[in-house]
């Protein structure tokens, strides 16, 4: 931690930039989960669908399902425990570990997840893919590739 | 909401950025809150005395800190009366609005965010400001503000 003499302040610029990076997610998110509330989903809960769907036989452990939706354990043992109840998936223990557990996506979670996905890629575009000039979205995605290379 | 057959699903470009673009959210949030932690903040409360230290007598309607702080009302109520526990802030009825509430900056608030502020600049840059290089930063700026323009 610095002490305030050293603090490299940001500029003027690069404080417009930041905060428009705050204004613009939390809008991103916004739009996403609104578009998914008729479905009885949020963008959280989607993300799970969409990771189960592709994973062989549709199943994943929990501790790479967390990962992979960039949950933390406790949220998503939290959120999968709702999906359980709604019938989307199923959790069962795994079999070569006796403290891991796996979830299992349902043909009811498959089935939701084909039915939402025409609006969710719709609001993806409406807010971000097709309204950032393609230039800016190539450069979009470098910017998010340099800070996914930041060491933990 | 289109039906699938009409679904303008994105290219295989547009999705890798799309995935690194949620990565990057998550990795940024993630690295802010635990910059903050050891304060006994997070980012949401951070932003809050923000906001109030830029006010006008450090004080604003609770309705416009929370467009101010991307919050919803409800999310905004709840974090305020924690801050307000630990004595960061104060809430006092609006003179000529008797529905309305207003929050003051306390002190011991001020005081925190000047503590923290160093650490929370160095946590932006790190994970952000100074890992894009600067022409894809300018990009980011104007990706952002595009968003921030399409209309609710």
């Amino acid at each position: 931690m610095s002490t305030p003499s050293s603090t490299r302040w940001l500029s003027s610029g690069q404080q417009k930039v930041w905060r428009a990076w705050l204004d613009a997610v939390a809008r991103i998110d916004s739009h996403l989960d609104e578009v998914l509330r008729p479905f009885g989903l949020d963008l959280g809960e989607y993300e799970i669908l969409v990771r189960l769907s592709e994973a062989p036989e549709r199943r994943m452990r929990m501790s790479d399902l967390a990962d992979a939706a960039r949950q933390s354990r406790s949220r998503l043992t939290h959120t999968v425990a709702r999906m359980e109840k709604k019938g989307l998936l199923n959790r069962v223990p795994c079999a070569n570990d006796r403290r891991g557990v796996i979830a299992i996506l349902t043909d009811e979670g498959f089935g939701l997840l084909e039915t939402a996905a025409p609006a969710h890629v719709d609001s993806v575009r409406e807010v971000l893919v097709d309204v950032v000039n393609p230039a800016d979205f190539e450069a979009l995605g470098r910017a998010m590739n340099a800070v996914n290379q930041v060491a933990d």
